[in-house]
């Protein structure tokens, strides 16, 4: 496919497919648009029906246009576009914006439609954007190739570049960021239907081009979603945060998953482990991008995430440490020498700890905030710093801007300010700030959300970097992919184990008996107490067909348990093919947890942690991460879940061997991708997680083979 | 305490003691600003520096004003603050406003400085608001008492009411709110450190007030936090939604609490207990009082929680719809009848679902969004409705704002948009959805947010009516008062426990042995296999000191283990006084759960519930609620908690007796109240849930009784 997207933003020539008179309506927008904002190249509009629109020749068909033009924007009827999609593809034009609704949005016929479209696209190497899409707009470039309410007006150019899956909604964020936001947009792509370019795609190019310093993305659901942690990884790399939309989160559905992982590994689940892993920024509202874009737009990076605050209001100190502690940061502990030198200053009534608060008083000592601010700049143990400046307005509000702007020009620490001072009233000082790319914030807990993402995206890219020199455990084995090849039925326990074996995973001892002598046999080489598992195919769920018994003491019990749990799963299944009964050593002590995978089949293999079943499965305290997953990743996944104390001596307990489970997890990754044509889903379920220094244990195991495609 | 807190905002006539000629300083302001904004009563300004301030002659002591002014404000050096008040009291000033700062804020010398005040504003019943505060905005009546920035406009006067104890952040919110966000003000009053009148004083006031629709407070901590419940249920019963900031919840701090209940029952816990109880809407930023404020204003209120959305943007309707499912709404399922209407109209590459996307065809459509709105309106499985309007401007905007008031004036369901055009694109037809009090908002995230605060107060309402009628359970019992008379040292299992059975709350079968021999009498009656547990009020941690043995089956391993658990209980602590040993059933079966009593010194008893102690400790997944708990409350607690599927079969496990563990709860409560004298923590850690119709049995139990003052 082409990936020149720039063209699709700065063509030097457009074909108008569909332009009508009526220019209000969605096919006579675009022209309108095109000639009102200034676009400089060649305009061609097609109709048969018209000699001329605003000037422009109107030619009746496509194959009339004089020239190939480079991109072609076709606004017919969703029963003509694959016709003329063709003739694009016949005339040369290298891109296209398919604005008609009608195709995969409204399932039937509409789906077989687009595919044809998707057919053609490729047969000519056509770049097509959409169908139903509202178009682009290259600010910058001067080029509104779209419909919409929006396009009415004309926008200042920035460096924020969005793309949206929805028109209506993409086009909003840009109006209101821009003009009231304050926050301008250098382009907007929306993608519809997306047979062509994708959301990745675009975000992808807006890494590379150099006037984007922002990426901001609505997506409601990827096809190519297992990009996202290699388009993600790259945008930090290149310095670029992305702001992103994940919608359609509370309408997931249920599947007919067999394991506990790919149960809670619904789609929300993979999509947060990726922008987790990346560094990308979920947002929630427009004001969000607004917000956050204004904060990394002041080209700082904090080293780290404790904050200092300056305030003239004590109750808004308070609101914007909620907000920055809840969401990850902590309070800077002020240096004894910066406290010493408040001291001399601050009122007693004040407060010299952080929040300072320097009070109303600033009324009568105006010098107040800026002394205070460059004791604050000066302490080491201050990695950013806000300036709560509660409603000060008019002629006091310049002289604390000088000030602010002054002391920001001389250090590399991130300064923001909470500032509730209605525009007009400040706007003198609004202007300053601006000017130096100072961000502000009209209330104290926009500005700490704001200093929160900040903070967040600084400590990704740290944690990124640090991994970049970590190598993911590579593993190839050959038993495994033998014993899983052309599997359609879940395999069963003794199996799922031995590809855990091969790949390192410590399994319990085990042995899979023919007979009830054979049995006996095996408990006596692992000694009693044993549990006794039947294993087949056809029963998943062993302890629903109550085929399994725990803690059997003597020759005597498991003998009786053999002939029963083979009895019980003959009454829950008596066409069930039974491979054997595993006896198996009884696990003491551990915490149980869970591990699993999920390969989905957009984002591929995603591992999963949680601690013993009701943890994962009543109150969803998983973590998740894309494979492959490094040693440092493993243990954020096993910090990161509520129940971690418990693996760290909470209630008494001995402190877990995480080393060993982090290890485990790492092994599992591996396994992960090296099996990923051959496994769809896996639990290890319980993992015995023993104290410290003595290991893992897999006491359970379930795999969901893949089915090829034909099986 | 004079209560005629009217007075306050309408006063006859001022002194403003300390009042300068500076008018810009603290001191300066407030005098100006009642001149500026027009107040009609008398101006006393009182310096000995001054004849006359701004045309108003000054006095040089209050002794010399010529009347007893109504209310006084004092703004002059805190160290000279307790004799002006002194002064006050003698000249019979009844209502007066400390700005001055220097008291309990700073600590120390403050403290004691502020008791002073207290003292005198008692000995004289002066009605004081502050010390250290901005004062007051009485807009409707134009008093404008205090000073701040925000003093220097003018504000259109409205039906919000608001009480801040920050005085910086509460005049940010009546500016911002009432110029930008469109969401007038009646009055604002800022509370300072409260030796008089408080946050909740205020509230009962707006309450009362005919002027006042909607309430608005800004709340650090509240001294008589007991009053919640309360003045939250009279708000509920005048129509009066409270939108309340609650703020500090990071900086708890640790507490030396003997029970778990006690630990998890921080403040923040209690105070979003008694909001929920009452239904105040917790707000978190400026905007979501305008936006909340904006939905109640329409006066109406959602029959149910279905809302249904129609939009021309596909994307914005996944936002709204995320917005509300993740806050409590339903989308409502359309009436085939309705599906039926629509599809005369709605372009095939629309949806007829829910929301329903009339797609950008509404701009060759117009009468698209009108024909569409009145058909979900008459469908009666539709609560509320939402209008997606993109950013859809000018003549069309105003075309559509004209159908959607006609169709609003015809239904008494809550009808709002989400419209995202700026302001000055769609002037016409904001002005008309205002001039019809149906709300707007820029986005449909914020939309859908005031919807779901709507429908919260809605649901609490319905809620709060029904349990009206429900008596709670009051109990008066004689035993475990006289048990718990004067103790100081935590109480023991068995006679904690004789105080729960009191309360006709179920224990196990028990009996204190004193004798080894007596304890195998006891073991005999009760049936093995039994417990045994050293009872001392010097171990409260039993466990801990291996003072405990379960599941003793024999007469020869009961006496063994009661000879090593005297011994171990010894090797804790040599000087443990010992009570006995206690022999007792062993539950078999059921859920552990936890129930407790916090008696807070400001809230006074609360009660909690949740599921065994990982799930409490370390998930912190339990509910509390203020006594008294009626049946349907402690339903609702029950059934709050995440790990609520545990009770109800999840995992195969038996269905759990709910109500016999809602009983047990409705006692606690009552006993809660009957001992609140007596009991200052209590755990109830397990009490076995067992199945369905085989009631709840309290395992053991920890009472840590109230000592009084001088103990």
């Amino acid at each position: 496919m082409r990936s020149d997207l720039e063209r699709f933003f700065n063509p030097k020539s457009i074909a108008i497919i569909g332009a009508s008179k009526d220019l209000v309506t969605i096919s006579g927008q675009p022209l309108s648009h095109l000639v009102n904002h200034g676009y400089s190249g060649k305009l061609y509009p097609v109709n048969p029906r018209y000699p001329d629109i605003l000037g422009h020749k109107c030619y009746a068909s496509l194959a009339d246009v004089p020239e190939t033009p480079e991109l072609a924007l076709i606004l017919i009827n969703a029963s003509r576009v694959a016709d003329m999609l063709e003739q694009c593809g016949k005339k040369g034009v290298p891109y296209v914006i398919i604005f008609s609704s009608g195709f995969s949005e409204m399932g039937g016929e509409g789906v077989a439609l687009q595919q044809r479209l998707g057919a053609i696209a490729e047969k000519y190497n056509i770049g097509v954007i959409g169908p139903n899409c509202q178009g682009l707009m290259n600010v910058a470039g001067k080029c509104y190739a779209g419909f919409g309410s929006v396009f009415f007006s004309d926008y200042p150019a920035g460096r924020v570049s969005m793309v949206s899956q929805s028109g209506g909604f993409g086009f909003s964020v840009l109006s209101l960021a821009s003009l009231d936001g304050g926050l301008a947009f250098r382009q907007m792509v929306t993608t519809g239907n997306e047979i062509g370019v994708s959301t990745l795609d675009f975000i992808d190019y807006f890494i590379r081009d150099p006037h984007t310093d922002i990426i901001a993305g609505y997506l409601e659901g990827a096809k190519d979603a297992r990009r996202i942690t290699e388009i993600g990884l790259k945008a930090m790399a290149a310095g670029k945060p992305i702001l992103m939309w994940k919608v359609g989160n509370t309408d997931e559905g249920q599947k007919a998953a067999a394991s506990h992982t790919a149960n809670l590994g619904g789609a929300m689940a993979l999509y947060q482990a990726a922008f987790k892993q990346t560094g990308i920024i979920q947002v929630e509202d427009i004001q969000d991008v607004v917000d956050y874009g204004r904060m990394f737009r002041c080209g700082k990076l904090p080293k780290g995430n404790r904050i200092a605050m300056i305030t003239v209001s004590g109750g808004a100190g308070i609101l914007m440490t909620d907000e920055c502690v809840s969401r990850g940061m902590q309070l800077a502990k002020l240096a004894p020498e910066t406290v010493a030198k408040l001291k001399e200053f601050v009122p007693s009534f004040g407060s010299l700890g952080n929040p300072v608060d320097v009070t109303a008083a600033i009324f009568n000592d105006l010098a107040l905030i800026n002394r205070t601010l460059q004791a604050i700049v000066d302490d080491p143990g201050v990695d950013c710093i806000a300036l709560i400046n509660a409603s000060l307005q008019g002629e006091i509000a310049t002289k604390i801007a000088h000030e602010i702007v002054a002391i920001a020009k001389t250090t590399d620490k991130p300064i923001a300010a909470a500032w509730s001072a209605r525009d007009v009233m400040a706007k003198e000082a609004y202007a300053m700030l601006d000017a130096e790319r100072i961000p502000h914030y009209k209330s104290p807990v926009r500005c700490g959300r704001a200093f929160a993402a900040l903070s967040g995206y600084a400590e990704a890219k740290r944690r990124i970097e640090a991994q970049r020199n970590e190598r993911p455990l590579v593993l190839q084995k050959t038993q495994s992919k033998e014993i899983l090849n052309n599997r359609v039925a879940d395999v069963a326990e003794y199996e799922a184990k031995k590809a855990l074996a091969e790949y390192g995973i410590a399994v319990t001892q085990e042995e899979l008996a023919a007979t009830r002598e054979h049995a006996l046999a095996i408990a006596k080489r692992i000694g009693y107490p044993v549990a006794i598992k039947v294993q087949s195919p056809d029963i998943s769920h062993k302890t629903e067909a109550k085929a399994v018994k725990l803690g059997l003491s003597s020759d005597a019990e498991l003998a009786a348990a053999y002939d029963e749990v083979l009895a019980n799963a003959k009454a829950y299944n008596a066409k069930a093919h039974i491979d054997g009964v595993l006896v198996q050593e009884m696990l003491r002590g551990g915490t149980e947890a869970i591990l699993g995978i999920a390969n989905d089949p957009l984002f591929g293999p995603a591992v999963m942690f949680g601690l013993g079943g009701i943890f994962a499965e009543i109150m969803k305290d998983v973590s998740f991460r894309l494979a492959p997953v490094t040693l440092s990743m493993a243990r954020e996944m096993i910090a990161e879940i509520k129940g971690y104390p418990l693996l760290t001596g909470a209630r008494g307990r001995a402190h877990a061997d995480i080393d060993a489970l982090a290890d485990a997890i790492v092994k599992l990754s591996a396994l992960a991708i090296d099996l990923k044509d051959h496994v769809a889903e896996l639990d290890i379920n319980p993992l015995f997680v023993m104290e410290r220094g003595k290991g893992v244990k897999a006491a359970d195991a379930l795999i969901r083979p893949k089915v090829k495609a034909g099986n």
